[in-house]
């Protein structure tokens, strides 16, 4: 990039004042947790998607503070020469635990949390969730598209519109994890191994004298996979009559039936049954339709609705900004201290909105599946050290209505929270990005339909432990 | 960054196949024009403003394909491997003319111009655009939510919700350009020069047994310009009295009195004004009131139509996402093609959409000033060799309703797009960030109110001299 190699400054101004204050009253080596968590899932969807954790994990064992840094810092005055000192050498000596990338998440449970001395903890808040904000807002988004695609591929076109380099790159990144086939991008191809795919803009076409002499070129010099953009002129008059003749006159002599058209403009359903019904009268049942052109998940899922002839799409801003809802909540907020003999002591956030207060404690997250189906029945937050035997019967309460309460059996349990550094230390092997992808849709196929409902959907269970509750409220009756 | 620290391979996939092809077929030397312009203003404003320029420069300069980029293209089973060598030797040697950062702009004028061989003017499409859009979209947004705080110092507070690590620095920057009076986030600071401050989170309250400890500390720690933070239990029964406590006991003893309180949840207007009347009634006038939490211009507006106390703004997510319109529509559109005699010979795009046609030819434009007033008056676009001349009578009419004209007298003209590089060659001195700054807040003094307004703006003329029209309506008769 441009401005920097490091992202260690790419941190709030009061993360440094902060530090510098735990620093300067002695509390800097107090442990604290925070917890990473969200509030709702963007487009009103029954789940979102994690992401991130890779360059988490790179920024985290890229921290340090270069003698450059610090006396940039110097120069804005307001912090002590001791604590400048102390950045020179500053690392992350901390835990972190976190969710694996792919895994569908719900509102208010822990996706990451953090047990590190103050100034650390603190420290890595605004890239820790820049990064897992951005990143799981473009899974979430993607996999809406790709599900409303019916398995037809959806390739990320997105990079020109994509709000800054990193969200090209790792928006194709997130979008391919979350199920899209494949990237226009080809610095996401070189950097992540998500597929890069591209034949022509609508310039090639108005380089050449004509159209067919461009389509015809094109054909000739990429025999394999053509793909023709026919809407330069006029899609039925003159695009997909000409891109007929190229093929029948430069691939099928040569045995090649690999082939397509791309409709950019123009109302898809109308121009891609026109299309079709062409193609086949030449003989070329085998070509196929690409649609682009500010697509989303409302209007591929009504375009198929209502027939449209289309075997694949491309999708560009309206994914790799997630037009629809650019932004993704998750925050970062202090769960508990330790006290110097090591008791964790829950901390609390109150707020005047019900909504914004927080889970305390060092907590653990279980996901529970039904043995009958696999399928995911809820998730259930416990303090750290509880352990869900699945043997047992156990009763569930929804923390809100907690006289709403019923007892599961047969079920398996799985942590989601997996360790990721220990005391500082990288103790997590990370998936290639086929394994993410393949991870993802694994874990999304243990989902109801219900939850998968676009707009309405079932809200999946998000529960407290009895233990954990019981914590909640007698700190709430304490500071309410 | 982590991925990489060059740009070069930041390209949609097509643009190499394309390419290629122009090199396979000896094209690539053919001299083309490229516009970008952009088609519908964000959040239906009356204008937007330009940013990015910079960052454009630094790509081009440094454009340049690695050993091992190329072993990635081989590896693709696509490109011939002349032209994969051509590559490991390409370099920009075009031309590029652009309107300076903080440059007010409005739909359908171009806003750069690239002049270069086929091959050069079509790889830089995907990474110029990524640039304009991102940055001017922020810069957009962060105009209007600046001019709705009527001279308060607005701050972007985004980072955390931004699209990737890019998206929060470059963010800062551009909306430090359009008038933000600074920024959390360091690293803008560092690298661009954007101010950047902040003071405390919710966590440092809570790390303290009780609040009014953790605010005399943190007046100990900062005496000067001290914020505190006081929603983190209750703004009024706890906040705002522990806030005058620790004032009253460790700041006006030492003879300070800039301090101030920040909002961050709650109804603004409400705890503002009740806020401003505890502060008063103790006797601390000075203390100045910041409020945060989910505004943008049209809350800002509100607020202080209400009567809200507040003196200052910081804005976060719908500023550094633009989240109402987070997508700036910036296009890339081949406008001419030169013969080897060098004649220029113009291009254009046909659209079942007429908004979507392209104004073709080399092309240049006027910004039209009123003597008396020193207002704009319209953007006249010419072709490149045309000269307006303001001692003589000037025609405007519109492209739309060509029976709509007006004769304007006593006007002074600027050329928007100045060069920027010549032959490869960087040719334009960079502004600093102060005069851009400067720069921007001068330009948008020259627009009438009617075209400020967030809503149902005055349509600002953009028209086409009689020479570019009857040119562009040849073509249209040809192609149409």
């Amino acid at each position: 990039m441009g401005h920097t190699d490091n992202y260690t400054l790419l941190c709030d101004f009061y993360e440094l004042t902060m530090g510098n204050g735990y620093f300067q009253t002695g509390m800097d080596q107090q442990i604290c947790y925070f917890d990473v968590f969200f509030r709702d899932v963007p487009d009103g969807g029954g789940f979102a998607i994690a992401a991130g954790l890779e360059q988490i994990i790179d920024y985290i064992q890229d921290l340090r503070f270069s003698p450059e840094d610090v006396d940039f810092l110097r120069g804005k005055g307001v912090f002590s020469e001791a604590f400048l000192q102390y950045l020179l050498h500053f690392q992350f000596t901390g835990d972190i635990w976190a969710v694996p990338e792919g895994t569908p998440i719900f509102p208010g449970e822990p996706i990451l949390t953090v047990r590190a001395p103050a100034i650390q903890a603190q420290f890595i808040e605004t890239y820790v969730l820049l990064i897992l904000n951005h990143q799981s807002l473009i899974a979430t988004k993607s996999n809406r598209i790709v599900r409303a695609a019916q398995g037809r591929p959806v390739s990320e076109f997105g990079s020109r519109r994509a709000q800054g380099a990193d969200a090209a790159v790792l928006g194709a990144r997130a979008s391919y994890i979350a199920g899209c086939a494949g990237t226009a991008c080809t610095l996401a191809d070189r950097v992540y191994g998500t597929p890069a795919g591209g034949t022509m803009a609508h310039s090639w076409v108005q380089m050449f004298p004509d159209e067919y002499t461009a389509f015809k070129t094109y054909c000739e010099l990429y025999p394999h996979s053509a793909t023709l953009l026919v809407d330069t002129y006029n899609v039925l008059k003159s695009g997909v009559p000409n891109a007929i003749r190229a093929f029948q006159e430069v691939l099928l002599p040569q045995g090649i039936h690999d082939f397509a058209i791309r409709l950019d403009s123009g109302d898809l359903t109308y121009l891609s049954k026109k299309a079709r019904r062409m193609l086949d009268a030449a003989g070329l049942q085998s070509c196929k339709i690409v649609a682009s052109n500010s697509l989303d998940e409302y209007i591929i899922r009504d375009l198929l609705l209502q027939g449209a002839q289309i075997d694949s799409f491309g999708v560009g801003e309206r994914l790799i900004t997630s037009k629809s809802e650019p932004v993704f909540g998750g925050v970062y907020k202090l769960s508990a201290i330790e006290s110097k003999d090591g008791t964790i002591l829950p901390r609390i956030k109150i707020s005047e909105n019900p909504a914004k207060i927080t889970n305390p404690h060092f907590k653990k997250v279980y996901r529970l599946f039904e043995n009958d189906t696999g399928k995911a029945i809820a998730d259930l937050i416990c303090v750290h050290d509880e352990v869900v035997d699945p043997a047992q019967p156990l009763e569930l309460f929804d923390p809100e209505a907690t006289w709403k309460r019923k007892t599961i059996t047969d079920f398996t349990v799985r942590e989601l929270l997996v360790p990721i550094f220990q005391s500082g230390e990288l103790v997590y092997r990370q998936p290639s990005i086929e394994e993410m992808r393949t991870w993802c849709a694994g874990q999304i196929d243990t989902l109801w339909d219900e939850v998968k409902r676009f707009e309405n959907p079932h809200n999946y269970y998000v529960d407290l432990s009895q233990k954990l509750w019981d914590i909640k409220h007698k700190l709430l009756a304490k500071r309410g």
